[in-house]
């Protein structure tokens, strides 16, 4: 699940690693279908070119190594072309635990390997998906899930909240507006890279008709309860207000609107370099720790199984939040007393917590 | 300088940094004419694919990232293909640190990034070159330097030495047999990667007309030293017959006529797939510690600073040779212990030591 992955869980079982990212994985294997439609409508023989694979903002490659062995078996039934397969991300990514999985190393996913499939050809890139990553016309098929929310700067900071959910004013509309340029800077340079004819299938966190999204489907809301417990943080007096107001994720949901308003003129820029938009449509991925709640797992349980999960793909903001000039101890005990009284709010009031992913599945095609 | 390269230095200035490589990139230098020249036997006109280079066994990428920014200027002053570079190593190689050059983000080294220059992609893959990495004819130029020594396989254990240059009889013809077949391996994988006219530039460590190779150049052989002092742990008790005679580096320094057997016969397979010797010579790189030692750094000094950059890359292998039911801390101990012995020598009677490089630099066509 891209930048927000769980970090890799070692010392741990394989029924640990799978409880953490069954909700990531259930949304890619969700994308499966999309992935072999968008191969179905491909004229494979058009180019005798490797057919080439990206993987943008792949993390550790875990939750999509399923779909690209279901897209390469796809593609050997119809096709002798070689494959090359390039997951993407940011230079700090786990690029370790890719190479593992990639070349069957990782303990206990060793079949999920690529290396030994005849004609197939894995390649990492650390260049962000803000930028060009290929050279022109050079994918055939591009993935992404999860990934896209990640802006390229933060547009503002919020003091009363942690995120664009909570945004209002000029606030928002400053979020808003750098979500609609990056998504136009991100469409424009895939559409660069795609040969003709080719597809992107992509998988990304949404605000759906309900007015839903990640961590807030109609209970406790995941991203107001970040925010209180660190306005809490700020009343007690452990943070300042400049700390306070630092804490804001450089993210934005887009509605499945603001997903589609660059296919919808057709003078638009994105348009214009050749993309339209096949199919899109919004699909909620429920929470397997609330799930767990729900058939029975006392509280406590839940409370320590799930918020370390949040906190895997959210410390590294609350804690560049800090000031630096703060001892490491210092900004490490702050940190560990925020998820605390998480984890303590959770276990108190189990109820309606939960981080059910709301996502926006995309199919686009290149012109021919 | 591929597998063997210095572990990243951190917590020390740039100075100490470039002292470690200086010795590995002073040979890579020495390849960026043979680089230029291949360049411009090229047609670079003949294709509008982009110019791919392939830099294979890359390890952390410093020592040829000069290399790269040179060939990167030549090629732009002669063609507007886009250009990618892919570093190739080994799943557990240090693609951190390889990504974070790339991208520009490794501190005091910001301006060697590739990542800004218009036109240039770049690619890691953790495939090993004994292996196909590319698909067929999608490579323009590939490099490599101070990597294919390693072997594929480890063909027998020494008991009296750690090296292949220190074996004889049988071990000797297994270790050479190994090698040939690698070599072989090596060469037809890179055939049917290369594009037509592409070139390959190599710079393998060998052994010389004057039987010299990496660590003897008529002073104390580094190797022997190695030898004497694991000898010495188990003549002390410290380690078990198995264990002197586990510690064998899978290596071999092939002769310039080894490296050039596959071209000599026109039907052998590496001339059938395409692929010819324009150029083949060898060369010493004097040992940076051992010079240092030379103009007046007192022997304490130079024992103190050499002996870490052997650690760097044979700790794993002495590591590697001892018994896993050993407790760690006790491994770890005895691998102090080897070092330190090391280091009491070289500190006692400084003549003689020092790693000079010893290479042979190839270049090889493919047809067109």
């Amino acid at each position: 699940m891209a930048e927000n992955a769980p970090a890799p869980i070692r010392m741990r079982g394989a029924g640990y690693y799978s409880e953490h990212t069954a909700g990531a994985k259930r949304v890619i294997d969700a994308a499966i279908p999309l992935v072999l439609g968008a191969i179905g409508r491909m004229d494979l023989s058009a180019s005798a070119a490797p057919f080439a694979i990206a993987d943008y903002g792949a993390a550790d490659g875990g939750t999509s190594i399923a779909l690209h062995h279901a897209l390469i078996a796809e593609l050997r039934s119809k096709t002798g072309r070689p494959i090359t397969i390039t997951h993407t991300d940011l230079p700090h990514n786990d690029f370790s635990s890719l190479f593992r999985l990639l070349h069957g190393l990782l303990p206990g996913r060793e079949s999920l390997g690529l290396a030994d499939l005849p004609g197939v050809f894995s390649f990492a890139s650390g260049t962000s998906f803000h930028r060009r990553i290929f050279p022109d016309g050079t994918v055939s098929l591009g993935f992404s899930a999860t990934a896209m929310h990640w802006l390229s700067r933060l547009p503002a900071t919020l003091a009363e909240h942690v995120h664009a959910v909570g945004a209002e004013g000029a606030a928002l509309a400053a979020f808003r507006a750098q979500a609609a340029a990056d998504w136009n800077t991100i469409l424009l340079a895939r559409a660069r890279e795609l040969a003709p004819g080719g597809r992107l299938v992509l998988a990304n966190f949404c605000i759906d008709a309900d007015g839903h999204y990640l961590g807030w489907t109609g209970g406790r809301n995941m991203h107001a309860t970040f925010a209180t417990h660190w306005r809490g943080l700020r009343a007690a007096g452990a943070i300042t207000a400049e700390e306070e107001r630092r804490a804001t994720f450089p993210q934005f949901y887009r509605s499945p609107a603001e997903f589609s308003a660059p296919f919808e003129d057709a003078a638009s820029e994105v348009r214009r370099a050749g993309l339209r938009l096949e199919d899109c449509f919004t699909r909620v991925t429920a929470c397997p720790y609330a799930e767990a709640f729900r058939v029975g797992q006392p509280a406590a349980e839940f409370a320590r199984a799930y918020v370390p999960t949040l906190r895997s793909w959210s410390e590294s903001m609350f804690a560049g939040a800090l000031d630096p000039a703060r001892p490491e101890t210092e900004r490490a005990a702050i940190i560990d007393r925020f998820y605390a009284a998480y984890e303590a709010d959770v276990a108190a009031a189990p109820e309606g917590h939960g981080m059910d992913y709301v996502h926006c599945f995309m199919t686009i095609a290149k012109d021919v």
